[in-house]
């Protein structure tokens, strides 16, 4: 959707091929450096930031909408794409918010019962990547998409900043019982590196024995014989994933306590 | 809503006060007698059970419509309800399956192009009740209601099968995070009482030192100084929780690891 014509017939037609009032936002988490950051878009003519969303076309499951907004937007395929949180308890959920941030000649244009200014609910996604791999590309509602860390927002729009704190505290929730770190790790990484990944996630610190222990007894890591050299005499040994059970356990769930 | 011209007005001109195409069901725990069980609704004309469920009002946010689904059939009031998946990923959710489900009458009567006819995507809550407690009051759709054992569910209706399964899952994890006991115990109870809870939940044995020592170190079980006689000269201290504290893990969550 790119021409003038196209948007206009999304703003006029577009109820006839999307579902009605649901919408779809994603909070991305990208990993890079120990740092953790979320994607933001900057809304066209709005004074704020607002995580990914979109629309859920009518022959389209939930999942496959929320992947398409994730790879249009990263380029990204095939990630990990977890469901946390439908919105719809915010007070301004139930008045017609999005009629605050037309202009005015929107309405003249289009009515005031087009189905983009009625009451929308949404269904909210996470993912986490590593972010350098990453190609951004806005869409045609925003003017940048940009990462930014999560201890230094911008201003957010709508209910949004209710959203990255319930993914993140959904993430972080998760970690207990399912394990992270494919497409956030290299291939072969060494211990201290998954544990900085948990420890950035969680935000505390892991106690450095109990750690990986429990990750092998969980039987998610592949202890392999090579050993990256990073000077001083230090050669930490390589990890991989076992990736038929880390996907057993992505499914399944399992009890991780970290200490 | 009980007369069949209130029905037939539902029918017709329902999708101008209730929210189209979304729903919300219900997955309703009942605790007693060291037992765990589902509240199902055996609905008109077909052959199986499913949760109970609805549809909400323009001007009610999810809670609150999750609220009066469980009121209405319960007459519970103030439940913690707690909403954990939205259902749009079964593929039959794809292809407007309540056709199947209606009589042939029906078409002729409302059209095909019925509110009720389009495909619909479901918000799951679920909650947990002291069910002895509970007054069961069927809806206008079906013809009973009533709870069933978790290991000996009866054939279950559209996906159903699937949200009371996630929901389970759900329960078991957010246990790890949040207490549960209030509303399924009496205010006052024995440490080998909510110990006996935990475990029916979990479906697992909890160790009998640790379990409680983890609970008192979260600061949300208060012990009194008062006994409970339960013969052959045992009388195990009664505790209650500490509300406030309870309340503060239920919103913020911490991490509770039991063996």
């Amino acid at each position: 959707m790119q021409s003038e014509e196209e948007l206009f017939d999304f703003v006029k037609n577009g109820h006839k091929y999307y579902f009605p009032q649901l919408t779809l936002d994603c909070v991305i988490f990208g990993y890079h450096d120990q740092q953790l950051r979320i994607l933001l878009s900057k809304y066209n003519n709005l004074d704020g930031w607002g995580v990914p969303g979109g629309f859920i076309k009518n022959d389209q499951t939930l999942k496959q909408a929320a992947g398409l907004i994730l790879k249009e937007r990263t380029s990204l395929d095939d990630i990990f794409l977890q469901q946390f949180h439908t919105f719809g308890d915010n007070e301004e959920r139930l008045h017609n918010w999005h009629l605050k941030y037309f202009p005015k000649e929107f309405k003249d244009l289009f009515g005031e019962d087009n189905w983009l200014l009625k009451r929308n609910i949404s269904v909210g996604y996470y993912a986490l990547v590593e972010y350098s791999k990453v190609n951004l590309t806005p869409d045609v509602f925003s003017e940048g998409l940009d990462w930014h860390p999560i201890n230094t927002l911008p201003t957010l729009l709508w209910d949004h900043g209710e959203m990255i704190e319930k993914a993140l505290f959904t993430v972080r929730n998760q970690i207990y019982h399912q394990p992270i770190g494919i497409n956030l790790l290299a291939e072969k990484f060494t211990l201290p590196e998954i544990h900085q990944l948990y420890e950035t996630i969680l935000n505390k610190k892991l106690d450095r024995r109990n750690f990986p222990n429990k990750l092998m007894a969980l039987g998610i890591l592949v202890k392999l014989d090579e050993k990256r050299n990073i000077g001083q005499h230090r050669a930490p040994f390589l990890y991989e994933f076992n990736k038929e059970r880390y996907n057993e356990v992505l499914r399944n769930g399992d009890h991780i306590a970290f200490y």
